[in-house]
């Protein structure tokens, strides 16, 4: 926002990158892949070594079509290092380093389970959502964000699927420890994972072959012979705006500053049979429920329900669920709406420049929204 | 060699093939992938199932670029199927069948150990010449063909490294029970496996970490960031004929007939550090050391030791070798030929017609000999 970049930034979601890289649309010239265990030749992985991280689900598109790749590792093991999560044939270079980085910081500030009474009791309606649609039974497959609520709602899901004996197929992540309990005790059978968020799934992932490393490739890349967010019954994202056509913004702030990736949302959102948005009516004094979000991160036609603390809205396209939920809390996102402003009024808009400061690609390639640069607030 | 294919056949080795899948030179517009595991969005192995046969090696460069992906599995498993051998991301239909074949099948006639006299002194000798030529030691790694006296060196280099208290590092394969024993008592820390050539082999992959599926692009590709081969220190490998340049046919008889695959035999020769070659002077009345070969499978100068069971003979390239191996009953290349002569006669040589029946392409992609029709032998 600071305009030290001449171009605009291209803003694309986990899978969006790997389609953008696999078609050419994205080159990369050179790609640096930091590896915890690699030989000499460039099989490398991230779940060996002192700095183990887990899934280099990142790292796969970008070794496989950059111009040049260099593995870069603080462990270098003897040939052939396995398991082979890069495989030599893409590695160019390998350079060892005294260290990657600290593990310790996978674990970030937001992989904390909230303890707001108000978010816990929104995630417990996530879980009665679903049980009340039908599809919390043996088979269920899910994606969590990493959010607070997502995290909860996790937490509750594996309580509730354990006390009824149902038996999930698959988690697809973004994995955290509270996933990795649910495959150890049996509770899901299959942890896929693109990317460890704690030092449980990294250890998980090392140890249990029903925890399997994935490609964000494979995790979200539509024009493929189909990918993984296809086979989620369901997704629990975040949301820092909802708008009442259920648009969903990630990237920027109500003031309009890019502060935020897009991350999987796009992917998890068109893939799941049910994409569930946690949003708060507000955030302090912000309106978060609004006629029009600041950016559009993920479009509304792929969201279904958007779980507040004030009620549940259901995308009107969701016919068959709003028949079937018709025990919960269910109001129109109109209502919501209405409610966030007569809590906080209708939120300020930024003032907006004229220079482009960043693209919003769709997962497809196609260009989404714009953001532009701030002159105020 | 009925004539009945209009065009000439391509024979390519297994890193030949990989790199003419890879590069465009070969298309296939759909590929049939046999699995004993998939699930109905196409992830699949040989691993698991009834039918089980092991490593996918070779559908994997077919996977990434055939036009159309069809998996044929008899064991359909809920989603998803892990390990993941070939993707989703790749496959196009899955189509289910009673069964995929036999694995008994796999067990083929070429995997019983030699039991003639002379074979076998031959498999020690090339022990023996290793351990002159000073590469067996901690780190040795390897492959070996299937014939019976590969087989046998096997077996032998087992015996001698246990022995010697030797840990090898890997052995790529085409992989054997034989190989799997050195991996179970610690002789060996690695199996790279791209096809499994017996029951012991694909129990060993399911289940061990350390014995690791590999695909054909990365045994021999070399068109790539790097491939296997060229990490091995040996190969020993058998061969129809052998001439006085050392090289190597194994595709036709001597009659001219074209009845054998390349296999991985230019790729094992190209790479390793030293290639062997396991033949006898003669076949029944057909002398294998000869003027001139049939037919050139594998350059010469990717050869560096021939060995027979009248004495080892060592490419004039490898002066280092002569210098190490003095204690050997080495001779020349010319010697053999001349006492195979001696005990047989000059060979006679196929009549040949003036069609073309295959190219034999080195893995390179140039041609690097013909196959014509035989009007007689």
């Amino acid at each position: 926002e600071g305009g030290k970049l001449k171009e605009p930034v291209i803003l694309r979601s986990h899978g969006g990158r790997a389609r953008a890289i696999c078609s050419g649309d994205l080159h990369i010239d050179v790609a640096f892949i930091a590896a915890s265990a690699a030989d000499d030749y460039g099989n490398c992985n991230g779940s060996l070594g002192d700095s183990a991280f887990g899934a280099l689900g990142f790292g796969y598109a970008d070794a496989m079509h950059a111009d040049k790749v260099v593995v870069v590792t603080d462990n270098l093991q003897p040939y052939p290092v396995t398991p082979i999560s890069i495989s030599q044939t893409f590695v160019d270079y390998v350079v060892e380093v005294p260290s990657i980085g600290d593990p310790g910081g996978i674990k970030t500030g937001t992989m904390q389970i909230t303890k707001s009474p108000s978010r816990l009791m929104m995630a417990k309606n996530v879980v009665k959502f679903f049980a009340e649609a039908g599809i919390l039974k043996d088979g269920f497959s899910f994606q969590a964000g990493a959010g607070g609520t997502s995290l909860a709602v996790t937490k509750f899901l594996h309580e509730y699927m354990r006390e009824k004996g149902i038996t999930g197929s698959f988690v697809m992540g973004g994995i955290t420890g509270f996933v990795v309990n649910m495959l150890e005790d049996g509770t899901i059978k299959k942890i896929l994972d693109a990317q460890s968020f704690d030092l449980e799934a990294v250890e998980s992932m090392r140890k249990n072959p029903d925890h399997f490393e994935v490609s964000h490739i494979e995790f979200g890349n539509m024009h493929t012979g189909g990918c993984i967010v296809n086979r989620q019954h369901a997704c629990f994202l975040g949301a820092t705006e909802v708008d009442i056509d259920f648009n969903v913004n990630v990237n920027t702030h109500s003031d309009g500053m890019l502060l935020h990736g897009i991350g999987g949302h796009q992917d998890a959102a068109a893939g799941s049979d049910i994409t569930v948005i946690l949003a708060p009516l507000l955030r302090g004094r912000i309106p978060v429920i609004r006629k029009e979000v600041t950016t559009v991160s993920t479009p509304g036609d792929t969201v279904d329900v958007v779980v507040t603390e004030r009620g549940i809205a259901i995308n009107p396209r969701r016919e068959d669920l709003i028949e079937k939920v018709k025990n919960m809390n269910v109001v129109s996102i109109e209502e919501l709406y209405k409610k966030a402003v007569s809590m906080a009024g209708e939120p300020k808009k930024p003032k907006l420049g004229e220079d482009m400061v960043a693209v919003v690609e769709y997962r497809d390639g196609t260009a989404l929204d714009t953001v532009r640069s701030v002159k105020g607030w």
